[in-house]
């Protein structure tokens, strides 16, 4: 569970706020959903759900159970502009994934994928804790930005399926710098380059 | 499952040798299990396991309740060697994955994702009906190729998980087109250039 910083409080009012906010996540999105319905449907007073969980982004994250907060990770990367993104995110997507917080979040990837519910939860989480964050960082085209996003998302959930799901080898095995070298120029292309191969003479 | 173009045959033989080849599979691998061990384990003679399945090959297949036969596809990609392969590569998986098989494999590679025995059959099956086959077809240093090709694996796993499975906008509405001019470069350099990013002088 994300680690809030807030004491626990009463546990059966925290259980009934996370039951309505998942329920409210995976039905309205992340977006559509607001901590006075929520706050509503769990029977409890909004400052309530505030005094516990903090903002709606700290709420989806216990929600989700979120091993890491995208919060703090994700300026680290992108702060500094699209010089030498693609090895800035490589080297701490595999650091983040390499420590023990990485095997929560593939035990949270895997059981996603069963329900549909689920699987729109960790949709929603990518899209607005992940990709919205980190295109918020760059100066990118605002028409090419979410393409651009979703193609680095697709090389990174790809080596979260081959490397810490599937664990296929070699690339279960690969050090690092391996991977760093080898897909780094992949992301920063995805970013920073034309999206189109120039057609022929 | 998988189209052998053999008559159906006892139905109940069948599954008996199904669900032997699944847990031998599971247990031992696709090269550590043997038609002689499946057929003793269903009870039934190894000649009738070829009879209704075939080749080891075409049996795992039908295990898998596999909807595409790789070793239909690959050929058609690898055959004409590197030259251009980044592009027919992701053209025919995505010609693939948005044909209704693809339906059938993106509820295939859930399901296979939520015990740890699917997941191994699924990465045995990547492994040994897929890379492998593709890797048969290309000069590659053999130093290089099982890394080239968890590479390219690590790529198209990540848009099986975006854009079939967790359905993430943009990619789950771009083109075919789209796509192929954005990553069939990944796939060609993975492939066809050096790995490693050269020290700078």
């Amino acid at each position: 569970m994300a680690r809030t910083g807030r004491r626990p409080g009463n546990q059966d009012t925290r259980q009934a706020i996370l039951s309505a906010a998942r329920q409210a996540f995976a039905e309205r999105g992340y977006d559509g959903a607001s901590i006075r319905q929520i706050a509503t449907s769990a029977g409890v007073d909004p400052a309530l759900v505030h005094h516990y969980f903090g903002a709606k982004d700290k709420l989806f994250l216990a929600t989700m159970e979120a091993p890491i907060d995208p919060g703090e990770v994700i300026p680290k990367i992108f702060e500094a502009g699209l010089d030498g993104v693609g090895e800035r995110l490589v080297r701490t997507f595999l650091g983040v994934w390499d420590s023990p917080a990485g095997s929560s979040a593939a035990a949270l990837f895997r059981s996603a994928l069963q329900h549909e519910w689920s699987a729109r939860m960790l949709r929603e989480f990518l899209v607005t804790q992940v990709l919205r964050r980190a295109i918020g960082h760059l100066q990118l085209d605002p028409a090419e930005a979410p393409r651009r996003a979703a193609l680095v998302a697709s090389q990174m959930a790809g080596i979260v399926m081959v490397r810490y799901i599937l664990k296929v080898e070699p690339m279960a095995s690969m050090s690092q710098e391996e991977l760093v070298h080898s897909i780094a120029p992949t992301i920063q292309r995805y970013l920073s380059e034309p999206l189109y191969s120039p057609a022929p003479d």
